[in-house]
């Protein structure tokens, strides 16, 4: 059983991507550039935002913090962007979500100038994504893709089996893995809520993407030997011996799937730090296309 | 064995059209106006656009068929469709494919405003359905979409299997069968050229959308007994016994799978007459949108 290091994978590739900042400026070019803009005071998305920007000091990306009261109505909100959209220095923003319910989240994410949204979730992108067309990636499924690959898992002429649709994970996994490209070429068969025979479908798998959002919901007994996990859950679970009252919990009982599995992503350590890294990368993307 | 009637269908859902065009007329307010670009005279292009020009015709929609020759550069091309963009008549209109290998397809396809893109290509209607935004759907997916609704196939909690990945059928079906709408809510596998198991995957299939286009390909060993059968591919197979010389067939082995299907569609009049139904169906709602 070899364990997908999420952690030590982005590790390498914010490391990668500081080399290449470091290049860009002896040729003195300009470092990327990122945004964030987050609207309220949600405990979660103040921590993701500001781990975005710890990421980019780290890497050495410029980044904006833009923080927004949450009385900001829909309309401010859309200037604001349309003011990022405008500023040349910017290279690629990202709204974080959820928003308050009084702002149409639709509106918003439809406002960002495809070109700067390195999140990927303008449906152009999505469509450009879907084309098998060159764009931003949507983070989280862009870095299974990376681990895949640079762990060297086959994906090609394998039966996957993607638990979840959601827009942001479910569903790109979904096509991305049955396009012809790296990580690819899979045989893809995507479950939901409707599907019926979930278990008969799990054990025929030759790899599982687990993102339904229920804690340790795949167990030992649905899966076959040899099987690859990709675990994207992320819940807290109460648990009294811990000091803060709760663990993390994936979507994939370890204790029971992980000695059948060839590889496995743990939780945490493992698709949840690839996200940060991949929003980096589509930086670097974005600021490259803008400027070189 | 019920047979799928896509030619019934489709006259059915033109008669419809025809009399929301007449109950426009009424009202004061405009027809639907489709416009088409064919560059070229390919034989086969030729048919398929004068039928949709004809289509119009019977439905009480304007049409606009501007023939340019084939040596009209990609320059020209694209002031064309910029001409059709900025025609506050012209409600949607197509770029007839293939292109001939001097025009840049992708570089075409995205000039097209999305507004008027009936044909659902451009990347932000292909993210929009892919998010299962209201869009234009892809006339061919959107066809079998309506044939599986107006026949009362269940699709909810199916197992449902496309056989291809094209971007203009199998990627669009299963994502559309996949999600949560009428004809959706199916567990999808797509497969495609590289899929290793395909028999012991069609024989576990509740609904086979077959669009690889190789002649009858799918044959009765490999479906399961009360199967649903969706037909896409349409080839010439040389026939001496036709006067023509040739016969018209599909991916399925109708012969051999028909006595197993609880739904079928033949080829032709199956899936074929539904397109050019859907792409009026996506006119009349770029009408709708940009007149009411």
């Amino acid at each position: 059983m070899t364990i997908l290091d999420g952690k030590q994978t982005s590790t390498n590739i914010k490391n990668e991507l500081k080399e290449e900042v470091q290049l860009r400026k002896e040729k003195g070019l300009k470092a990327p550039h990122l945004a964030a803009v987050i609207v309220g005071n949600d405990g979660a998305s103040m921590t993701y935002v500001s781990s975005k920007v710890k990421a980019c000091d780290f890497v050495g990306y410029d980044s904006t913090l833009i923080e927004l009261p949450s009385e900001t109505t829909e309309e401010e909100l859309l200037n604001q962007i349309s003011d990022l959209n405008n500023n040349p220095d910017i290279d690629g923003f990202i709204v974080q979500l959820p928003l308050p319910k009084h702002i149409d989240e639709q509106k918003v994410l439809l406002a960002v100038d495809p070109d700067k949204d390195v999140d990927g979730f303008h449906p152009t992108n999505v469509g450009k994504m879907t084309l098998n067309l060159s764009t931003f990636l949507p983070a989280t499924p862009y870095g299974i893709l990376e681990l895949l690959e640079r762990y060297e898992v086959e994906t090609s002429g394998k039966n996957v089996v993607v638990i979840g649709r959601s827009h942001i994970v479910g569903s790109p996994m979904s096509i991305l893995m049955s396009q012809k490209r790296p990580a690819g070429n899979a045989t893809v068969t995507i479950t939901h809520s409707r599907t019926k025979n979930l278990t008969e479908i799990t054990r025929e798998a030759d790899i599982i993407v687990a993102a339904l959002g229920k804690a340790e919901f795949l167990t030992g007994d649905m899966v076959k030997d040899g099987v690859t996990i990709i675990d994207v859950g992320i819940t807290r679970v109460e648990d009294a011996s811990k000091k803060r009252g709760y663990r993390l919990a994936g979507d994939v009982d370890f204790a029971s799937v992980s000695p059948k599995a060839e590889f496995i992503t743990p939780v945490p350590g493992g698709v949840g730090p690839m996200t940060i890294a991949m929003l980096l990368k589509n930086t670097m993307l974005a600021c490259q296309r803008r400027n070189d």
